[in-house]
C-alpha cells in the first residue's frame, strides 16, 4: 500500500495546563497510560503504516522532543515549522512531503498527535478503508467520528448519500462542514443520525489534495511543490514560512473542496480539549473521583486530582472540582470551567 | 520588676497545614510578616521583659528550632519536654522554673508562641498590669480578649465582680470558665457584655500557682519542686515526663483555683486557628481575596491563596476557597472548611 502517515504535531500547550505548557505541549505528556499522547499515535498505526512512511510537521522548537518520543522515526521525517502558521500551512506541508516520497498517486492521512483514539484496532480499521477509498476515489476522506452525546466542543460533518466503497466501513459525501453548535443545535444534530464529529484527519492522494488547493487556496500551491521537489526541506521552510498565511485548512481547502467523503468512524475518540475530558479515560474511585499521584482526599466528590512528582495534593470539602499540580504551578477550577484555563494561560 | 515570661511553644502543626507540618509548627513559620509567629512573641515583650528573664518551653524535638528563632535568648532558657503532655505538666514547668530563678515571690506569665496580638503596645501595657495585679493580689491573672464578634472557636470567661487595682487595666473577678459555645450561645455572650475570650495567657506569682497545684492537682507539685530544685532540668524531665498526667492547665488547675482575676484586654487577639482567620491580617484585592506568593486568578473572589517557592498558583472560577501550596504539599478546600484540616493530617 502507498500510503504515508503524517503526524500533526503542532499544539500550543494551553489546555492541559499546567501539565501541557508552551514549552511541553499535550502531545508530549505521559499523564495518559505512561506514554505521550505522540508516542500513542504512532503505536496506533502499527501494523497498518511502519515508521519510515510515518512523518511527523511539528513546530521546530518541538522536533528534539518528537524525535526522542518517536526514536525510530528517520530523522528527516520529523519536519519543523520555522514558525506558526494555521493548518492550511502545515498540510500543504505534508502534501508536499508525500508527493516528493511516494508521487502524486500516493496517499497521505493527515492525523493527529495529541487525540485519544481506542480502541487502536477499531481505528486502525477505519483508516486502512478510508486509504483504499482514497485510493480509488478522486475524493478527500475524512473521519467522521459517530457522536455518543451532544458535543459543542467539536465541529460536526452533514453526511449527504452513501457512497459504495466496497470496505466495511461506511462512506458518505459531506454535504457540509458546520461549525461547533450551541447545545440546542448538537441535540438536534444527535437525533438526525446524520452528523458527525470532524476529528480533523483527512486521508487524500498527494495529487487529488494538490489538485484541491490549487482550486481553493492557489497561493499554497507553490510550497506544496517546492517541498515535493527541494534539496532542502527544513531550508525551504525557513524561506518560505514567514510569507505564508495563516488560515485553517477547513477554511481555506476543505469547505470548498468539489468532492469530500466522510468514513463513517466507531472507535472512540476524545481531543481531550480540557481538564474536563480526561476523567473519561481514568477509573474512579467510590465518590467519582479521579486521582492521579499522590493524593488525599476529605468529603470530595465528582473530582479531577493530579498531583505530579511525589507532591501531596490534598482536597477537603469540594465537589466537581479540577485540581493540578505540575512542578511549577497548580492549577485549581471547577471542572465546567476548565475550558477557560486557555484564557488563564494567555493571561500569563 | 521581678517578671519573667514563658512563652508556650509545643504546638503540634495540624491546623495551618501544609505550611505548618509537625516538623515545623505554626509558631516557626513565616508567612505572617516575614517572621515566625515565635518572634513575634518575643518581640512584643520589647521594653517590659528582657531576654535573660524570657523562658521557652517547647517540644524537644524543636528546642533547636526555637534556639535558631530567638538567639538572644540564653540556652538554657529554652526547655524542651521529652514528650508530648497536655498544658498542666507544661505550665507546672513553668512554674517551677520561675521559683528556680526569682523564688516564691516572681510573677511568671505564661504567654503564647503562635497567636497574634496587635498592637504590641497596647498587648504590653496589659500585660505589664497583669503583673501588678498578680503581685499585689494572691490571685491567677488571666489576660481577657474584650470580643468583637460571636466567636464558636474560643472558650469564654465570665466576668464577675470588678476589682480595684490601681492600674489603667480594669479586672474582674473570674465566675466561671465556659467551652466553646455555639452560634446562639456566643451572640447571648457578645450581648451581656461580661464575656471574655479565654486567650491562654495566666499571669501569677509562683508561690501562688504552686499553691493553686497542690490544691487541685497535687500530682504535679513533686515536678514543681524538683523543677525548682534539679541540678539539672532536662534530666530531671526526662526521668519525670513520662509518668505525668495529660490534662490540660484549665481542667486541672484554673476551673479549680480560689482566685482568678480577668484583666480586660482590648488589643486585637487571633489564634490563628485555621486558614479561616489568616486573611483578617493581609490586605485583600478588589475581589476580596488575600493572595501571598506568586498567583493568577480568573473570576476568582473572596478566597485565600498561598503559594511558596516561587511556585505559581492558578484558579480560575471559585469562591471563598483556601488554596495553600508548599514544597511538599497543597490543600484545597473551602474557607468555611478549614477547620477540618486537621482532620485530613491526622488521617494522613
Amino acid at each position: 500500500m502507498n500510503a504515508y502517515a503524517v503526524i500533526m504535531a503542532g499544539g500550543g500547550g494551553e489546555r492541559l495546563w499546567p501539565v501541557s505548557t508552551p514549552e511541553l505541549p499535550k502531545q508530549f505528556v505521559d499523564v495518559f497510560g505512561g506514554k505521550p499522547l505522540i508516542r500513542h499515535a504512532l503505536d496506533r498505526l502499527h501494523g497498518l503504516i511502519p515508521p519510515e512512511r510515518t512523518l511527523v510537521v511539528t513546530g521546530a522548537r518541538l522536533v528534539a522532543l518528537t524525535r526522542r518520543a518517536l526514536p525510530e522515526l528517520p530523522s528527516e521525517n520529523i519536519v519543523g515549522e520555522p514558525c506558526r502558521r494555521d493548518t492550511a500551512a502545515a498540510v500543504a506541508v505534508a502534501c508536499g512531503l508525500v508527493r516528493r516520497l511516494g508521487g502524486p498517486d500516493a496517499v497521505g492521512c493527515i492525523l493527529t498527535a495529541d487525540h485519544i483514539m481506542t480502541p487502536h484496532s477499531a481505528f486502525r480499521a477505519a483508516l486502512r478503508d478510508a486509504i483504499s477509498a482514497a485510493a480509488k476515489f478522486d475524493s478527500i476522506v475524512t473521519m467522521g467520528i459517530v457522536p455518543d452525546h451532544p458535543a459543542t466542543g467539536y465541529g460536526y460533518i452533514e453526511c449527504g448519500k452513501r457512497v459504495d466503497s466496497g470496505t466495511k466501513t461506511a462512506f458518505f459525501d459531506v454535504k457540509r462542514f458546520v461549525e461547533k453548535p450551541d447545545e440546542r443545535t448538537a441535540r438536534r444534530y444527535l437525533k438526525t443520525g446524520r452528523f458527525r464529529w470532524n476529528a480533523g484527519m483527512f486521508i487524500w492522494r498527494a495529487g487529488v489534495l494538490s489538485a484541491a488547493f490549487a482550486d481553493a487556496a492557489p497561493d499554497f500551491s507553490p510550497l506544496i511543490d517546492s517541498v515535493a521537489t527541494a534539496k532542502s526541506v527544513p531550508a525551504l521552510l525557513r524561506r518560505a514560512y514567514p510569507s505564508l498565511r495563516a488560515i485553517s485548512v477547513d477554511f481555506a481547502v476543505m469547505e470548498h473542496a468539489k468532492s469530500i467523503l466522510v468514513a463513517e468512524s466507531r472507535f472512540k475518540w476524545d481531543d481531550v480539549g480540557s481538564w474536563q475530558s480526561v476523567p473519561n479515560h481514568f477509573p474512579s474511585d467510590a465518590d467519582g473521583n479521579v486521582r492521579l499521584g499522590k493524593t488525599a482526599l476529605l468529603d470530595t466528590r465528582g473530582s479531577v486530582i493530579v498531583s505530579t512528582d511525589d507532591h501531596l495534593t490534598a482536597v477537603v470539602g469540594l465537589s466537581d472540582v479540577v485540581v493540578v499540580h505540575t512542578r511549577s504551578a497548580t492549577l485549581v477550577c471547577p471542572r465546567d470551567r476548565a475550558q477557560d484555563v486557555k484564557k488563564l494561560v494567555k493571561s500569563l
